[in-house]
């Protein structure tokens, strides 16, 4: 691990700042389309235009991208499927765990899943207890499921809660992904023990943008009973869409969102944002070019992705190369001892994401759609100005 | 009541909608300044310089607005108070609510009230029961509040929830307003009785723009523990500001709002929007002239209260003068027999607000800061068309 | 209303207490059966033999009382009901409640529902709303409900709670019953608007008893998708059997019972009383005698209304006889002028029921099985004694 | 350990269970006590004369038992502590967190804590996270804590709950105790980090009278701040006392008992059993003899623990030595291979614990105040007899 020339980078701040994936307002052409309609007169509470445009767009960003026929093999008809609107990601969470679940039952999780560290106690708050497995970096396994199963007895001692859902994220909080065969395998493990799939995509543009993740939109859509397509952390101003395929949890899930204050009284602003985000076409990525109609939600995906690429080339090139956690998306994890990382903190606004022990801090660099080749290059200069000092 | 000619109203459509005061997106200078921003990188979850400014300015509108020395009278400094945004008002209540009870105790609300009705048992769904008295058009009274309090043994009695704080909206879901002279007699009995006061103001600016409301800023908030000002309903994009004085209230209130989902990622979004609404002075109001150095919050309330006031003039010339609840505010409860409501529904996309009996219904018309002269002028050139026919 | 004479009610203190239903502990049986299976070691939880016994004959005595069919026209076979025991009466309605509502529905109930009044918002302490009908003496109508549903547009708008069950008690908070035909409309109704019924029968016996009442156990079990069979209040040391006949509420029901603290650790003490109490026959019922072999849980009943029947002439007789209710089981409501009210208070220990106005306050007395004759004419003694002084 | 003789055991089933501590009703003089007070007519809800003579006893034991001056040093007057009765271990411990604990706090406890795992998500039924800590035998420990309270930033980030309250059994699930340095010193941690300390008392009795633990009954009053004394493990029919320490949980408790259904409408029931076990005094213990003028709730947990002891010495001379964890108290947890353990739990009615490998069981065995000298004598001679075999 590089660590002789760190102690001046303090003093060199870069204008990016690499601290998360949320920093910044809308992307132009979302922030475009809110000034385009502000005029207009809607209904509200996501009963407007503009969601039901946004609805037709996801389902059909959904089918269209059914390249394997998962949809088909689960019979799925893409018109089945209910898209709801809300402003954030914790919300999203506690929405769709509190809807599915009865008060007894439970959800699996990884110890560092958002709904069980970083929610305040969100899912608790609703009642529910969140059990966790043993899997690293996020990721959810069969056998770390079937452990905590064990554990309960399967669900059939009235004694323990009765674990009842599994809470995925793709990608995860330490920016890995799941393959289609993981996928599977944690599909038919629920199957056979009635328990639900809830896969969180607060990062999921960036998710299915890894070369890691063989998924589509699709397999996502075949394997959850209901899942998030985040928008506050791929190019909206704010908002994360619902996606229900499971009908029992569909039927009275707008009364939930009422009861929970998750129903925006202008809801069309959900409806334009998300309307752009899957409507908009040949937007370059940026770093990366368009392809062909991709929208631009999967643009920015991967954008982020190959942004976050070239900044870890930059960084082992540099000798920053003992990684955290095995990401393949647009975050980076990266252990330094705690005078670097304090360096790595102030020059690049990097986050302080854990202290594995004493001497060591893991920091966190993250990219995003507005992260541009200047902004990577930069870091790349001032790690070269360092090493000559 | 007049009613000889409304049959033909129904094919005569306007452009501007009296729904509701939600219809549009923002205000255009909100709007531009969210533009203006948007390439900022700003931390998130409200802690960013703009919810800091926003914060100062609503302060600084509280104190300046003290000309009756409430808050000295009450020993207040603007800066003990903590101010809050969150994105919308069922959310805002219930976080109100929920953050200041303990888990016996409950609210005392008329039976009209948001949190009473419209709300999807959000207050109950945090576990807290809502009591309602017999009072009309919204306006909680001593009185009401006694009955609630004696038929319950003035809180005393474990085998019966505890009353714990006072429910009021301003203005109230019918139009109506409360007084000095009223409030203070609630905050006196509230004091006697160990009750909180919270006071819903999704449409705040507009309460306080009511000529039979002789309260100031600073007079809702000497009288309330706890308090809202509107932005959804009065040019913000979304948006509500949570005043909270009580320090009770104050210091975990973080913690229950991250629980809860309510804390906007780019919290900016907020801190933009209403350090514009605070801080941008001598906006026209449109149908009013900005009044000196008054924030466009303020402007904005007048402007819609106006639009009301001559859109009340016009119906009543025109002979419609049946109205249900005592609106001084920018809502009208206009009784009609059905098919002439069937027609203000349809013409003016007025809101259908209740059925008082097998003959009758309500229709609610809702003027806003977007309303203009035009508008007006245009309801009364079709009612005046009609009375030709 | 003979008011003349009761100054001197006051001094002279009777033995007995018409307090209410559960000042002694059990009857003699029951606490005989307790003592003889005292020293038996038996498996926690209601998972024991003597659980097993009193669900058997729960279920017996339920489909032995099918006289006029109920059970057999909506197809209800006897095995298919589950049975479970808890200590208490609140705890049986939340329970039932709770385990049946999802977190946006709510229940309808009176307005002195026993969940609506005096259970410290239990109800909502499960998250649900109460909402509560016009209807006087606790006795739920169709009218009464329906008027509610309309208010809350059939359950079809998410913007409120979602009516999803009536609670009714027999006998109710006031000592009234449900007829045949009554229960039978509720049920209709509640059929045609996806609602659920349960029957708070803490006070059943009684109920069944009422020479007003042409209900059997077998008829109630038919209208109710889950009811309770009180114990507490008619013989057992403390308890409360839970029938459930609806399969979607039987499934999970022990793991929610578990979650509330609802199982106690030795059922056993549960199982022996309604064991005794369903399969004790020929018992004489004290005041009446017992009817061939009717189960000492009916005898109780027929005893307790039967002594509120000769308590009731002989308060009449003497010239109380102002009632404010209907009752037509054990407890009688009497409406005194203040003065005698306390008399009664300190004479018979009659309970403090209500302050209808500022003169008058409404008297309760109970009678219960451990009423007997003796003390009925104790009563009668005192009130013409105070009439010759 | 021993193997070579267990198949035998299978068809050799003793008369006397060793599966809990819960199999009986309760000792023979509380259920005198109960029959011979079962005529009297008492008010309700514990406030009945038995009640009130029972809080006294136990404050009395309480501030008897204070040899060390743990009261007096921490300044606590006993007529200041708060004691409440309820039926079982659940209830209470739900109350006793749910009644401390604001919605964005939560517990830590140990990874077996009873509130962790065996109450169906009681605590997060009530909205509260349960954090655990790495420590073994269910001892809670500073260090433990103190590295949960660090990875929740001690509580300071609103992001993340706010731990609030340590969770403790004495006895642990166990079987293991605290010393009075243990306790000390997480009483210092917790003062030092404004945390809360509960203490689950279910096998009060048995934690006490363990060699291993030096506290007295004062001592674990004055280190939490709320604990419980098991009834229903110790001799009594059913019941656990509350006793509160902490004004702030004082105030409203019974509010929230009432709420959720945990205050018994006979409430003299409990009354009359805790004031039977703390003030009948001279009772055998039956194993070891009466000590002077202990009350019966200790005799019985030194009979319970000397039998464990007694019986482990038996297990151990016929070599089943391998424990699974240090109890000192009255439950023994036996590692054995599969076959044998099928054995033990056939022939004495042992309770399977867990399964750590594929191969082996923990099974366990759990004496009581009703375990005889004579119960472990059949014990040995079954033993004996299967190795002579």
């Amino acid at each position: 691990m590089a660590s002789h020339r760190v102690g001046s980078l303090a003093e060199r701040l870069i204008m990016h700042s690499f601290r998360n994936d949320y920093m910044e307002g809308a992307h132009p052409r979302v922030m475009d389309a809110l000034v385009r309609t502000n005029a207009e007169q809607q209904i509200g509470y996501t009963e407007d235009p503009w969601c039901m445009k946004a609805r037709t767009a996801i389902r059909r960003a959904i089918v269209d991208s059914d390249s394997k026929g998962a949809l088909r093999a689960a019979n799925i008809a893409g018109a089945s499927l209910q898209v709801e609107f809300v402003s954030g990601g914790t919300m999203a969470n506690l929405l769709c765990i509190g809807a599915a679940l009865r008060p007894w039952e439970c959800v699996i999780a990884t110890p560092d899943g958002h709904v069980n560290v970083h929610e305040t106690g969100a899912i608790e708050g609703t009642g529910h207890k969140v059990l966790t497995t043993d899997d690293v970096d996020g990721v959810l396994t069969v056998e770390g499921v079937d452990a905590v199963m064990r554990a309960h007895e399967m669900g059939r001692n009235h004694h323990m809660v009765k674990p009842r859902m599994l809470y995925l994220s793709l990608a995860t909080e330490f920016g890995a992904v799941f393959t289609a065969k993981q996928l599977a395998d944690l599909r038919s493990y629920a199957n056979k023990n009635d328990l639900l799939i809830f896969i969180d995509g607060a990062r999921l543009a960036c998710g299915l943008a890894s070369e890691k993740c063989d998924l589509t939109l699709a397999d996502v859509c075949a394997a959850a009973d209901v899942f998030t397509i985040g928008g506050t952390k791929n190019g909206a101003l704010f908002g994360e869409a619902i996606v229900i395929r499971n009908p029992a949890i569909q039927r009275y899930f707008k009364y939930y969102m009422k009861q929970r204050g998750a129903i925006l009284a202008k809801g069309r602003l959900l409806g334009v944002q998300f309307a752009t985000l899957f409507e908009t076409t040949g937007t370059a990525a940026g770093i990366e070019e368009a392809q062909g109609d991709e929208a631009m939600y999967f643009s920015m995906g991967r954008h982020s992705v190959e942004a976050a690429a070239r900044l870890k080339d930059v960084l082992v090139r540099h000798g920053y190369d003992s990684f955290a956690s095995d990401s393949s998306t647009n975050q980076l994890f990266l252990t330094l001892d705690n005078d670097t990382a304090d360096d790595f903190i102030r020059a690049f606004d990097a986050d302080l994401s854990a202290r594995p022990d004493a001497s060591h801090t893991i920091v966190r660099m993250t990219c995003s759609w507005a992260t541009t080749q200047n902004d990577i290059d930069e870091v790349e200069r001032m790690l070269a100005g360092a090493e000559q000092e």
